[in-house]
């Protein structure tokens, strides 16, 4: 069997570790993730590493160099609700496989090998994301603790239970010495590879992103009696800014802005709306464009904008992105991850490099989500021989 | 005390029959309408009528006449939930009042006067509206009867404990002999009248109206990683729909149309809309230039359009609209009602006519709900006139 037949093989068998029969749902610190970790444990030793466990969850495979710097490989085990079985695992596969190809031919590199396998991403069971990577980098945040799962299990409890000290979590932040850098294999998420017909692109950065609620007030009314020129009709007020958006961010290179949520009040068909709530996401590599972008959007609208979270931009390492593309055969592309991803943590305490996998319609976060055995061969091979020009 | 005082006491005195205190909550057939009947039966009595109430649960009141003709005059005594105090309370009463005047004078006119106390408009109990004025009018579908309320309990059973017999409510229309028409008084529920600073205005047309659900199909996916030139998504196509809608009725006479209701699938900030849902309302005084209206804003949108429900224009007397408006001192004029009123089901016996009193705000179904004695002061002497005119 190819290793990237293995790789597909191990993506099903994590996908049966799953707290929902039927879908693959896969919380932090859940009976499902210790399944996985167990198997996930098993195949880092077989590829002849070490395996350690840190406090918030995180599996760390250890194969040693020759030197005493260090380079990261590695993508998170968690999932969203109902999620697909690529977004994660596919990374952490792949850096095992990667690994194994050195074991199996006896190779010894200049730096070691570490893959972490992140103990939550998404933020599915305690609705904060990056637990792992924050952890890892140094960036958790004990007060986070005290957050409960919808069972009233707090996250304190929950990394106990787990096997893991609540208390030591700073103490596991990366302290192995110099690092190389980190790089992640992941799906795409997006639709782009496909579109342009390649099996893999390199990531040249991970955009930054704005998040607000916008309200828009008007007056409601009876539908039938208020003649159009006394209404003030806050749907219509809405619509004006939606298509606003989108004419706006279609205009921008490499500008996404999205509105993804609009609830009208009091929604009901014979009352004009009285007030709309929505969402309004805006995302772009470079950040002086997401915070023009930003102003130009929110510039002159009258509504009430409350910010509700801001992502800086994180920019791949020009080191190892350079050798990442390097390493692709045929046409090579750089994309911006519009996702966020590990890396955004991971690049606090080193640089940074990503290697997209093309998915099937862009779907993720899905159970339709799906890559090909040949396009995961691609990635290895991506993968192998970055680690030589490196 | 003026009768126009009474007239608001009275309507207070109602409001404090509800099935929820601290809100005017009086459904069909429930025991809060049970009280207001017995008020207002007394009420009949003291203004010299003679009292039955059919099987469908509504109050008649008789006052005789010379001749064997009947005028009718009334409105409802249900209520929407946390209703205000006028919608339909305020025509009995004002109905009550100018039989009142006529029986302290002694007088009697060529024509009998009969006051109606619908038992159901608003459709609260039951979700299907007038109920009253379908059984009074010969419309009543029986097939009705099995519907059931929150409670379960069925609309049959209901009736029987109000003491009526579902059996019979057919032989409960109108066989009274020949009628010289109905006319009712209702807040204007729009804010017309208090635009124009006029009391009362004549109403010469129960608009006509369509419901539509639409739904607009995109494609969902990731906020971040979909670019805007690859998206399809289904709230920007639908708020292309709402701002056509508005600015096509803005531009026409007499027309009113509303998207009052709009849900986003999947309806989260990170994800494109997949799939919109919204309702429209179009409504016109004239069922052709409706017509159009529909057409020309269902003509070529990309959405599947499903027809709700159709109700024709009603068009008021034109034998007993200018006498209406001959009754009023000062400025006349007409309007267009927007919403349904029970005149809708009487127009299928004998010709109608309304007059609408001012209202604070336009607000109606709210318990800002707000006339001025002042106002029901000048649409009693209004009424008054009118039955002389007549």
């Amino acid at each position: 069997m190819s290793d990237a037949a293995t790789v597909m093989q191990r993506c099903d068998v994590l996908a049966a570790c799953t707290e929902e029969p039927g879908k693959i749902t896969r919380p932090f610190a859940s009976e499902a993730m210790r399944r996985a970790n167990e198997l996930v444990r098993e195949w880092m030793l077989e590829a002849g590493m070490t395996v350690t466990r840190d406090n918030i969850g995180n599996l760390r495979g250890r194969y040693e160099g020759a030197g005493d710097a260090t380079l990261l490989l590695g993508s998170h085990l968690d999932s969203v609700r109902d999620a697909g079985r690529y977004d994660g695992p596919l990374g952490v596969m792949a850096a095992i496989a990667a690994v194994q190809r050195l074991h199996d031919t006896g190779k010894q590199l200049r730096f070691a090998i570490e893959v972490l396998a992140f103990a939550d991403e998404e933020g599915l069971r305690y609705g904060s994301t990056y637990l792992g990577s924050r952890a890892f980098s140094g960036a958790f945040d004990s007060a986070e603790l005290t957050r409960t799962d919808p069972d009233g299990i707090s996250m304190a409890e929950a990394i106990r239970r787990f096997g893991g000290d609540p208390a030591r979590i700073a103490g596991d932040r990366w302290a192995g010495g110099p690092l190389v850098g980190y790089v992640e294999v992941h799906i795409e998420q997006g639709p782009v590879l496909e579109q342009l017909g390649l099996p893999v692109g390199v990531v040249s950065a991970i955009a930054g992103q704005d998040r607000y609620d916008l309200t828009f007030t008007g007056e409601a009314g009876h539908a039938g009696t208020v003649p159009m020129r006394l209404r003030r009709d806050a749907l219509v007020a809405a619509s004006v800014f939606v298509q606003r958006v989108h004419d706006y961010a279609a205009s921008r290179q490499g500008l996404v802005a999205t509105v993804g949520r609009l609830t009208v009040e009091p929604g009901a068909a014979n009352v004009i709306p009285g007030e709309v709530t929505l969402s309004l996401d805006v995302r772009h590599a470079d950040d002086a464009e997401r915070k023009r972008a930003r102003a130009a959007l929110l510039d002159g609208v009258k509504a009430v904008a409350e910010k509700r979270s801001e992502r800086a931009a994180v920019a791949c390492s020009p080191r190892l992105t350079p050798l990442l593309a390097q390493a692709i055969e045929g046409e090579k592309v750089e994309l911006v991850s519009g996702a966020g991803h590990d890396g955004v943590y991971v690049s606090e305490l080193t640089e940074i490099a990503m290697l997209f996998v093309r998915c099937k319609g862009g779907i993720s976060h899905n159970p339709a989500e799906s890559v090909t055995e040949a396009d995961v061969a691609v990635a290895l091979d991506v993968l192998s021989r970055f680690l030589e020009l490196l």
